[in-house]
């Protein structure tokens, strides 16, 4: 199969870097520009970029020329780890050029007519593209803020199982959370911070988007109640949440447990290249998950569950551990975009 | 006044070690014994312990002979900073001898007739006192765990203006609080555990011990629901806690502060060296209190509450910071000292 | 005596936020300006500044208002932690407004008529002083940079007692030493950056000035071939040094232990303030000096020295370990204008 | 062809961990024994191992028995990850039943008959072998300690190229390198702790071994001047080496950059598995090596050099960079076996 041609928008940026690191390689996309702020634009990538990824720059991306968010692109679909201030106007005119754009951007999450898609919580979502008038074929689909994919995910099985009532959850998240330069050094090190701006709110609003039902070709959201406290520790990668649920209808610890192991994620036989062979993980060991030794499971895009016990307020309490630059970002983006191909909605672009 | 004479036990160990130092200088105790388990006994100080504070071990406190714990002492009354194996038997013997026990071990902390003890949230508690039948004139007091003490100090304003229903709590702890040499750095480094073996229990009963009322000679402990998880996480001091909570009658974001800021010291006027010029410290910055700038308020004595506000599930949600070896464990037990001094609990032992 | 008032000249940065915090309470000094680039002008200074210390800002300084860096100030000479950038003009025009410039920055630290001091090592450069003719009475005296200081104060020694031909140092240097934001969490969590700029070649020129003699009022800086690795490593405050040094003459182990040992300070009898009970310390202990744990020793500004030890290549070999924030800027800066007061060199300026 | 059976001793530790988890897939090689001291025999290996690894125990590895070091083994040869305190005994006895032994521990490698290899340094030295007569074809072949293998690696070109008359070198070594639990949290965090036990003497002795050259069947030592300063930083992989040389012959910086990078392995043309891609990676950007970004390069098993310059006290100075548990232990193990092999030294083992 001829690989289909993408283009990485904001690709200097943490999560562009994390676009060209996971895509090396890949057996259906292939990187063919490179587009960023206009301040990097017209420098070779490897001068434009501070790389901070531990293997080197691929070779051949390292050499491309950087254009500029308003050039002309040569690509058949763009993925996007622009901040919102850019993707606010980039995303949409790319869209309506016909591009299909794989955003990981804030700007159109909460979107009516986009998707904001976890290929394993709800795929069908995918339909709200019928909803989108850009012209000539362009779209825009997103995935969720890095804490709410952890989150959600463990959430998933258990809305299916029991429904959900309140959900409450406090965040233990990673540095690289933040970008480069992102926390100085000085906030971070043998320290928390117990704010991280605007990402309370994500928490909030997001799940119940993605837990919710397509009725007649629009989301009906969730109605959960949830209620989040998120901190930046300095940890490298992986965000832990300590969550407590309150369920709809009654179920000990080992239906909880069971609900998680028993649940089948809706992409399994698609063979996605990205998809983990497991998508949860549940632990026993109740010193476990830690973001250090568990994060980079399935490649980054296993999500993992421990310490599930009864909650003295609510129903019943655990832990989530997700990769939040991987699953929560560039690798729940290529996913997002694998997930599309097969439904065949990324295709060549024509001339 | 001639200084009360003060034995430590456990004087090797993390917690005797922040005795000593804590008891530097201070204007009504003076370290005369220094008590360890059989293989410390017999050494000078300065040998038998691996000292981890940053200033030198006051020099007449190194030059001195390590007892064993059944050696007779010479001192008026003693700090226990001994683990728990040790002090449930040291510490009873000691009191049957006549000895006030000060004790930060977990041994008795529960024990109906033990005060468990924060002099300002709950001093009248020292009157369980008069039910121990030592004889001689021992008692015991206890002062509560690290992760407690913050939570409690925060929980006794709201509790007293509005009442308490449900609490839930989610720890970041330092690692200080495991002690020497405690949590291998491979674990601690860039990584969060989600476990601290024993601790969530602590959380759901120590606090509705303190909060409890004195009737009829005993403790009528609050009925308070409370569910806490617990992580390590890689600071040097200070327990920093994300709080939700559910009050008996309904208030605004603007009472909830006001309870705390207008909360008074029940024993201000008391003038006790170890209490610091404010008790509770509320941050309107919200990315404040952090562990590493703030625990050190009021010589590591001020508790500081920040991020009061609404919780989509319970009624209210704020962060708490302690500082756990000081407030939370050695400068806790000087200052229930303290307290007992002024009391008149404490005073020279004749020979 | 009535205290001296003195200006902070960029009051809103780390180093001037730390002669915020060491000259609270000082005997000598009161703050009465605060001084800084354009962007903190007319802002009361609690608002301007990103206050990193730990401890709060004082209540007096935290209303006052910031000026620029062009306003006519009230006080009687001034402290600079400005940028080199900035002190490049500011400095001059200040000393030539007539104020002693006792400074940080690294603009005149080579200069021929400015002493480069560090009160305990070279007194004496003092006197260069009077090469400089600003009119009016104004001069410029600095302090070395962070990573000299600790160097420097444990050659003196040596050189005194046997000469020295060669010096070979890496350094290990806290993140604190970047200012705030200076270095990202990224960067910087479990990591070592092997490059400093700037920084190596301070290291070659600087001690060579401070161990120079003063000759017929000028200096003939020493002529020690020193060659210096910098790194920056995951430490917040304290830089550690490995040195090997080539003596003149030939010296055991213990004769180097003792010529530390035995070193006199020239300025221990005048009683400054800032002055440490122990200019240097020795460490027997060979896991020590370490700088969580010995860098605030002295009110950081003792120099700590551990390991001697012969070199197989050099001649001896050793760590040290000082304070780079106190006394490697801040507080070294503090004990210079307690130096010239003592001399007589710093008085109420005359309206 | 057949893979060969490999035993692992201390298969439990830190190293027999690495070992495990390096071997997973191996072409070569595959796991059949697993051997720890009597605490562990006779427990599943996934009971018995306090698991450090991020990525889980292979399955088939997980369920095997752990056998004690004094059990008949069923594997081809050993790779032994035991501490020198078991390795004294075990390590001959094993070589005495004819077992070739391929060690990581310090115990036989500076024996006078015993190689201690870096493949791509002196494959030579395994002509050692020949010497020893432990009957049965038994043997032992070691690598060096973990902070002398990245050093030898980089002065081999050095030595060959220009002869080496001095290396002065202070390293800043990973906490993966004290092993499990290893170094003490609260030592090791914000900290540097000047002293690792034994390691400044192997510095001293190793690289002049491997640097050798074999004649008449012995190891001629080199006799070049090594002094040592070891330092533990706060870093998880990766040990960092700033070394300044003195050469036998003139050399530009330059001509110095060229030796590195024309440097040719010896091994190039056998296609170990283990072998990296580039043995020696030369960075031009002076912020580099570093240990979190560059430790892994080449599977762990490249070795990185920067900052090439001149030394103004001997004649050259550059960082050095190399994966302390990969290449500095386990990695250089397995690859010293994968020599042996093609060498016609490891075969199958006779029943």
């Amino acid at each position: 199969m001829t690989k289909l041609r993408a283009g990485i928008l904001g690709a200097t940026g943490a999560v562009g870097q994390k676009f060209v690191e996971l895509l090396e390689g890949h057996p259906w996309f292939e990187i063919t520009d490179l587009a960023a702020s206009d301040r990097s634009a017209g420098s070779q990538y490897s001068e434009a970029v501070n790389w901070i990824g531990s293997a080197p720059i691929p070779d051949v991306i390292a050499s491309m020329e950087v254009a500029s968010l308003n050039t002309d692109l040569s690509c058949d679909f763009v993925f996007s780890g622009l901040p919102a201030s850019l993707a606010d106007r980039a995303e949409p005119r790319l869209a309506s050029e016909g591009y299909p754009v794989i955003s990981n951007a804030k700007s159109f999450r909460m979107h009516r007519d986009v998707p904001l898609l976890i290929p394993e919580v709800n795929p069908d979502h995918i339909a709200l593209i019928n909803n989108q008038n850009w012209g000539r074929g362009g779209y825009i689909v997103t995935n969720p803020n890095c804490s709410t994919v952890g989150l959600t995910c463990a959430l998933k099985p258990l809305n299916d199982a029991f429904g959900l009532e309140a959900v409450q959850v406090t965040t233990m998240q990673a540095l690289s959370g933040a970008g480069h330069p992102g926390v100085p050094s000085l906030d971070a090190l043998a320290n928390v911070v117990p704010f991280i701006g605007g990402e309370e709110d994500k928490l909030v609003h997001e799940p119940n988007k993605l837990l919710g039902r397509l009725v007649n070709g629009a989301i009906q959201a969730e109605g959960i109640a949830i209620s989040a406290q998120c901190n930046r520790v300095p940890v490298l990668e992986g965000h832990l949440e300590c969550v407590s649920v309150k369920l709809g209808s009654r179920a000990n610890s080992d239906e909880v447990r069971e609900a998680f192991e028993s649940f089948v994620s809706p992409i399994r036989d698609l063979e996605l290249p990205s998809e983990p062979d497991r998508f949860l993980r549940v632990f026993e060991d109740e010193r476990f998950p830690q973001p250090r030794r568990h994060s980079e499971l399935g490649g980054g895009m296993t999500v993992s569950i421990g310490r599930i016990r009864p909650c003295e307020v609510l129903d019943h309490k655990f832990v989530v551990l997700s990769h939040n630059t991987i699953r929560g970002a560039a690798g729940g983006a290529i996913l997002n975009a694998e997930l599309l191909l097969k439904k065949g909605l990324l295709q060549p672009r024509k001339g």
